[in-house]
């Protein structure tokens, strides 16, 4: 920041802008400083990041309103989570291009050149916890990473992870979704030293307390390299592998 | 009891006894009767079941003392948990026969003929899960079965595991031992059809809680045949394993 | 494994068969070894497991077509848990096999010969306990399992159960399926030296917590000899108490 | 309190007493109405309700100054809770009457005519159970009720509380002491229509959660007539009890 | 039992009777003697101790099938709680007597003749409490208690409390029905030396947790004398405090 | 901070100040304005806000040497809290001045002018929750406000709260100290309407689970007024209280 | 009240009145000075506390009845809170001057003169706890506050904040409303020294477990200062915050 | 595999090599491919991946034993968690290149040429978690990164992290350690996109719960791109960042 302010300063000793102008150069600067985090942000943004509308509790009308006025101020994707059916077919008559990913509850509206990169895998226990790893998936290709998916690989049929370890060899972080008992992350991180994002799901009942167990188990993995987010966060999940791979990328 | 009452009653009738032993005669008729579940319990402890004392709380003196009279009263084996070296060397004193289980912090008094049958497999998950696991094995041992140990296979090496399917194939009930994610009965599960015994431990630290969460992934296992007893009750499992593999034993 | 594969080799070497040939029957022989838990369990199923299909939260369509998939597959019995019935008449318009178990919940294609070995005991507390019981029941009579019901014997009237403690002597397993106090199993464990499934129920209401107070009550039971399975998880027991008593049968 | 005030006001009226003298007394009696209740709470007490003194947590010379204090004030029996034996020796040696109960870890000094009333039945599960068991005990034999102990009839040996109805069907009152799952009260709740007061104590490990189980499955005994104190809270068993059998005394 | 049975065994030998009609004899008599206790219950009830359905999950046919076989067996009051109006309106269609407690949700059959013993007070600290207090009152009055209602006077206005000590000096039983902060109980405790039935109910929100709160805050009265029973469980508090009020009366 | 920079910008174009001089006063501009909140706090604590150490955890010479650092920097009083009386009296060789006061275990070091504002009540309901109490005491004291204490006066003697009615009429601000059931802050937020300051102590046993009983109850406060901290935060309620009573002070 | 029992009893000794009368005079005094603490919370109300009616789970004709009752009684105003539309629409058909909330959901009748003082600010962390804010700053509105608001500054974009530290430090009293992580009364707290009144919002999903976690959060702040109401209790947390600022308005 | 296989095979056929060989050929063969992710993880082992001994539990003996016997296998560092001054000081004695890690309590033997890449930052909220920090800076050191640290910036003075913001943007990870509400990872999360790696401590006392209340806080953070690991398991985060951190390095 020194050098811009002292040529700031420079310039209005040298009289080539008045005391206003320099005012405000000094207040740009200074927000964009104080922003500075703020504008890496944005930085990052631009390079894949989406905007982001968690639709739930929100109103058709209200979340057609966000979308169009993001598509104003953004040039990369837009993402809505956790969105019904009706509320993509509203926001579809306006904007036509949304996609809807059913499974994910999803809206897509991709924006710019979409680019691939990395390779992060969503696995998932069973065939009740793809929705979340759906949107774990879906996350994280807007945000341009290149995803491989491997469902229903529970610890219940071992055979079925142990047939597809190539899948995790390839992968550069790996996103791990199961219920019931949790156990997945603890086998795959066993298997290979990779990034680990496990997530918890609601899936279960009786004892597993909306996803509590689960949650419990993958906190204590006995396999190290596992970060745990929260009960069915697809979304946070996707978001953070992808912060990982872009950072492995660069 | 009909027949017997009736034959008690004739002999009444025919004055072949007196009214007084007749009502001697009926109130233990009674008794065994009311007690047949009882007495039932009994005829199969005879046969390998052994008398248990629980250790922890009582004084040195008392488990001596108790040591003793069960001493008098049963000729099968007789166990102590959760006891003492210092204990176990007091009670050696009066009663040389018996034997310390360091690891297991058991006492046993071996009595009668020791016979083993079927087929116990004990595993667990890490070393710290092992004096449980020893408690679970030592209890079963004491009870007339063969026990099998599959020590520090878990999850997070899952290779260990695989290596030793051999061992899982040929016991008749398995008991899995194991703290922190509590997996590994699941992936067990998932691998045979055998009745499993899940003992969580209260290994681990932060959201454990003091074995907690592998309780909660135990009681949520993916995979079916999964039977949970309190956490550290290695004493428990080693019960129940012995009343599964004697019946199969018959 | 040693055996065969010198075999194969031998065959090479006496160009009894070609390189080709002796490729896949290493390959055969590699995953038939590598699947082995996996072909054991193949190998039990087609003595009497069947295959389930956990019907909530698939639509009627989806459990059609599992179905359907099913039977084509496998020539035991097939097990639907948590069916409605609106699902099952769906299903028995292209299945009329199929039968309905209402209380339980349950579809079930019979298939093949019905054999019914050992005794297997479902016990509940109360009659709202009964549900979960008749998933239990079912569950372990599909499996080729002989089954006793024992019903409504609370411990609110200890002398229901009393009378009938003759069942309780000619099981070889127990299940036992209470909701609110969760007392029954510990009092059936102070009764008979059987293996004991405690099922805890979500019956009750205020401080029940949805049946976390039962499972408490019975992982802490003060009687030896009980295993627990999840809140509500009669197909578990079941499961579990067919495991046990396909083992004492051979 | 009209009578007592019109009096007073007729006396000023008369000048038999000036008004100073009038504003004390009705003073006095303004306030003994406001503490009507309090005072109730006196008179019973002089009918049996002892003096308290919970010594956790207070230094030996509070407890024997506090003890002192109370022989001052009250003219019935005095009883310390939680007591150390060195605390009740440094007592007796200023009281010379002071008793001291070593199980329920209580110092008692009588005064005045002791009486017995009623009959408490206090029964307990097991062993461990019995200091909590003998806090209510003494609580209620200080308090002057007649209390019977029916001790190590838990549950899992159901015979042992069977074979002693007798003393059930007697009691007024029946205090149930039991850890771990906390089922006896059920049973016994089951047996008799007597108010029945459950006391969960810290006893068992793992799940029990401190006592946690046991109170839980009290709260919800399918038994009615039911009613729980705090985990080890023997003394407001002791006190429930007395309040209860006095009550039914007169 | 030995005299009835001598007396029989005389008869026996005096050929009196015959052999069968003696065993039919020895077994009433065993039966009788078994089931003791359970007798004593039988003599209770009919001394005014209702029948009780509890309707909730029942269909209406049920409870009406119940309802009126309860009625041929039992000359007593018949009790059916957690009934909606509905239900009520189909049970009077077919037992006119029948009477409907709104409030309560209570169906109520009275039979033989009413007689009001004792004296039960019924407080409720909130108005969104009374449902609750109500069926308590009303199941003490089915059980032939005299009961009085103190509503709304919970410690956020001390004085409701305050200016209605006279009613509480009047109660034998004191039945405390509070949601949120379960002040009441410890506060009622303070002022009378009264066996005090603390009910927590659901009332409140947030951190209430369905009634936890206050469960806790009257489990850890720091008034001695309240025993507590489960969240919203007013039949359970009725129940109890008829057991005391009827001991008393006798 | 506009007329400030247009202030120093005049002086540069004015060639009054160099441009280096320039950058430093601008960046001080900056720094005090992004500091703004900080510097008003600091601004407070010169009028009363001492500098707190929390003793607990740290060495007698880390308390000692942080001590004399901050008598360095500050001219208002010095706080130590949970402090042992070993601490104190390392401390007090090194700074005579310093004060302990034993129940609220503080060490307290007072320098300039010693007011007291306002009137800040800090009421316990028994005499064990007394030294959490003296803990908010003390530290409102030092931070400048007078304050009465109300100690024992707990809930299950009602009468000794309302004799000291006046007592919570003068005061400003009500801190609430209890354990057990936490029934004091509804009590007397129902008397009297003044900001309340609830802290829940950690004393009981069982069922108080360590304070969270109290704790609950005081969130689920059925009188409207009461804030709560954390369990045993004694502290944190006297800091919460001076900033109250200062700010009405003012 | 001794002045003015000393003139009553004096006018008696002076027969200006009969003793009748004098009576009924000390009979007043009596109740008016043992409802002291409750007269004075009148006198305060009617200086701008609402009567308040929680309408919840009453029908619309029970809150349409009180509020016109709490009219004749009350000449301040009136606030209805978690009022439906419905609601409000019928209550406005009757009392036009009522006034919807929307967001907020509450219902205001003004009456009398309306007047503003003090500063309290209400933060609230994200959109979604708008409505939770919304109680607070209209409960504390209606009670005669000034009420800034500053809505949506959660902690994941923290320059929202930082640009409105102005706001911060111009309030008196700032009440923060956050749900999920709860973080945002700890980041205020470090920056102003204001008393904060933390409220926790149900809003999350999962570990949020309905607000618990940001409740904890708030009770566990390292920032000094803050007091925290249940969950979601908007209405609370504006009137403590009243109760502080009102306070400091004298 | 197969290309492999088929040259064994081949060489058979042409007799190359005899059977036996070919035999112990495809057995390695077999082996080393089950084994593949196995040996992957050794491979990257190799790259700087620790040998680990968890030390707590351990005797100082067995903690001496296994790192000597690591020694023997392992080219990289080996690293000791959770080890005392005395367990360190009787390692030294044998193995003098130890070196000991006093805050973090790790020991670390060297071995190998010491290279660090990346750049992880370590953030700790308080003082008091440093401890922990230290764990996580030393285990990702050890595994060859760089670390940065920046301690004691809590959310309570925020002012002491903006001005740090420099340090943030460096960083490729930041793992962020705090307890009571666990504030942090939410604050920084919402100033810089990178993969925050969030260490809830059991710092806090009251209702954290031992680190529960951050702990739940965490998981809910309302920034995207939070991951969370086990209470205090700094180990874990020091871990999972290094295998990010070496992703990115590649």
């Amino acid at each position: 920041m020194d050098d811009k302010l002292r040529e700031i300063l420079t310039k209005i000793q040298k009289r080539q802008i008045d005391i206003e102008t320099g005012l405000k150069e000094i207040e740009n600067l200074y927000y964009i400083n104080m922003k500075y985090a703020v504008l890496d942000t944005h930085r990052q943004r631009r390079k894949g990041f989406p905007e982001v509308i968690f639709c739930q509790g929100k109103t058709t009308e209200q979340v057609v309103a966000i979308a169009k006025e993001l598509m104003t101020h953004s040039e990369g994707n837009i993402l809505g989570t956790r969105a019904t059916y009706d509320c993509y077919q509203a926001l579809a008559k306006e904007i036509p291009t949304a996609e809807y990913y059913e499974t994910a509850k999803a809206i897509v509206i991709r924006q710019g050149e979409q680019t691939w990169v990395g390779n992060i895998l969503v696995v998932s226990a069973g065939t009740a916890d793809i929705p979340v790893a759906e949107e774990a998936a879906v996350t994280a290709e807007v945000m341009g990473n290149k995803v491989e998916r491997l469902y229903d690989v529970g610890v219940a049929g071992l055979h079925r992870l142990l047939s597809q370890t190539g899948k995790l060899l390839e992968a550069r972080v790996v996103i791990v979704v199961a219920g019931m008992d949790g156990a997945l992350p603890s086998v795959i991180g066993g298997l290979v030293a990779k990034p680990i994002i496990a997530v918890p799901t609601s899936v279960g009942y009786g004892a597993s307390f909306n996803g509590l167990a689960a949650l419990l188990s993958m906190l204590n993995s006995c396999s190290s390299g596992v970060g745990v987010v929260n009960i069915d966060n697809g979304f946070g999940a996707g978001y953070l592998a992808s912060l990982i791979n872009q950072g492995i990328q660069r």
